[in-house]
């Protein structure tokens, strides 16, 4: 299997540090022993050898923080698009950064790689946000396979959870998707103001330098329409979904609740109804005893209700470059296993 | 796909009840349309029909406790192994009651199926603790599926999670995997006594008569081994496992852990080792902080340490007719869609 990076940051990197560590692991168990013979990323420039790169070079490249042009190899391909084409590849690995307005450039970069018949994996929420059902759609038409497990609850199973080990529809999904409002709302709870709870995520980098996405619920928004067209088979926009962030909680509300048997959480949900599928993100106030109050911290979880079996939960990280990395390995271990 | 039920109990007709239920969405969905050609009880007597059986017709006679032979149909097959080589199934399910000492009948069962080329699925713990490996090998042997998402947790996907959505390997697994243990330790933390607890696990159902098998860790155990062996790969027997059950535990000691940030519970672990894999099965004072401590009642749940990757965990029912039936659905699932 050949594979293309499109944008090699984080998880990019995480991606191919998981992939070192269990090369050896995934040949012997799965004879599986993908090749990287592209890179392209706007920053940090392009790479393509079609015997494969050494991983070991471009892992070092990226902690060194040195172009990709300085490492030799043939890098006359000008903008992604000509990488895709150029690079011989199996699978396109679309792994820019998220735009959750317009889901550019990746949208292109995902639809110009399905349709020249390439298997696509993102980690990008945008993109599938926004086109999700329509790219799966051009991908089956192209007959190549579609794969986002790392949009949502990062390398935590989710999507291959639902398409390969359940065997009943799924009715609702009720999750904490987003670990940065979860650890501010930890803090919160422990006695921290807002500003000061938001102020140490910034610092042990859990949160940006604007966290407008994270706090005003637009990072589990994106999640929540995802799992609600993608899993319930919903046809969500953004602009559908009521979202409302944590920005407006009080603090010794949040304090408080815990004494009273309670815990506020931002929930993101989606559920199947007559009509359709409706979807919301809001903070709740959950009995203790509900599972996801106990998920503390940047840890993310998600409740699947299913028919008639009650409910399962799995909780797990919610982000980190390895992690994310590792769903970006399981949803190409699924293309190579033939798995759909 | 023609399946043979060998044991009819609650969990056969919870298989049945689930299959009736999700039948035109598993036939839309995923082209799985699967008969059942024979059911063989010991109790229940036997029913054949090459056909395919109908499904209400044979759900209402278990709920009227109504012998099979009554119901017409070929039924000279004298036993099980008779059953298996008449029906022209293509899967067996071993659905019989447990023996968590010599997997008997059960083992027999599937070792006949399978040398006679047809694919097993079970719920059955006995002869997976026992002889799981041996019968993996069995059934790669005659390029056959042997199945078993039932043993571990009900319904709640394990196995399947492991074998088709991680792309590394798991290093440890710590759980709660006997949910009768678990709801007697949470009576006994809400105030109540050991036998009274117990007495009210009885009266609801969740405990038997002897119920030694739980009390004991014994079930526990069984499981343990199942995941050691078949996860990571050990090879244990039961009899390697140190097995502590709860019944020394004091009562006011499960009282007082949660006021000093600690929960009792019954955990179950396995884990790889320099020198191979390790089991056991003890009360353990967990702090409030682990994801364990926080599942409640009759539930059960199992983290998964991966390496790198941190942990994740899966909650959910560990018992159950439709539960587990759901265990026995995802499997043929599986075989169905030829995923390995």
């Amino acid at each position: 299997m050949k594979l293309c990076l499109i944008g090699y940051g984080n998880v990019g990197y995480g991606f191919i540090e998981v992939l070192r560590r269990h090369r050896p692991w995934l040949k012997e168990r799965f004879g599986f022993a993908p090749k990287i013979v592209a890179i392209h990323d706007i920053r940090r420039g392009t790479i393509l050898n079609p015997d494969g790169l050494d991983l070991k070079i471009i892992a070092d490249a990226w902690r060194n923080n040195q172009n990709l042009c300085e490492l030799g190899g043939s890098t006359n391909a000008p903008n992604a698009l000509a990488v895709i084409k150029d690079s011989g590849a199996d699978v396109v690995l679309e792994l820019t950064p998220t735009d959750l307005r317009t889901g550019e450039p990746a949208a292109g970069h995902i639809r110009f790689a399905l349709l020249s018949g390439k298997h696509v994996v993102t980690t990008n929420k945008g993109p599938v946000a926004l086109f999700g059902k329509e790219l799966l759609v051009l991908a089956r038409k192209n007959g190549v396979q579609f794969r986002f497990e790392g949009t949502v609850m990062a390398g935590t199973p989710l999507f291959s959870l639902v398409d390969f080990t359940l065997a009943v529809p799924v009715q609702r999904v009720r999750g904490i998707l987003n670990g940065t409002t979860n650890f501010i709302l930890t803090q919160m709870e422990a006695g921290k103001g807002y500003e000061e709870a938001l102020a140490e995520a910034q610092r042990l980098g859990y949160a940006e330098t604007d966290p407008t996405a994270d706090v005003e619920g637009f990072d589990a928004l994106a999640k929540i329409v995802i799992l609600a067209n993608m899993v319930l088979d919903g046809d969500l926009r953004p602009s559908d979904v009521s979202c409302q962030g944590i920005t407006k909680l009080a603090p010794p509300e949040v304090q408080r609740a815990p004494k009273e048997g309670f815990r506020w959480k931002l929930v993101a949900e989606a559920r199947r109804t007559k009509d359709g599928v409706e979807a919301k993100v809001s903070p709740e106030r959950l009995p203790l005893s509900d599972p996801l109050a106990q998920v503390g911290g940047v840890l993310n979880a998600l409740t699947l209700e299913l028919d008639p079996l009650g409910t399962i939960t799995v909780v797990g990280p919610g982000a980190g470059p390895e992690v994310t990395g590792h769903a970006v390995l399981s949803d190409l271990l699924a293309i190579h296993r033939g798995l759909q």
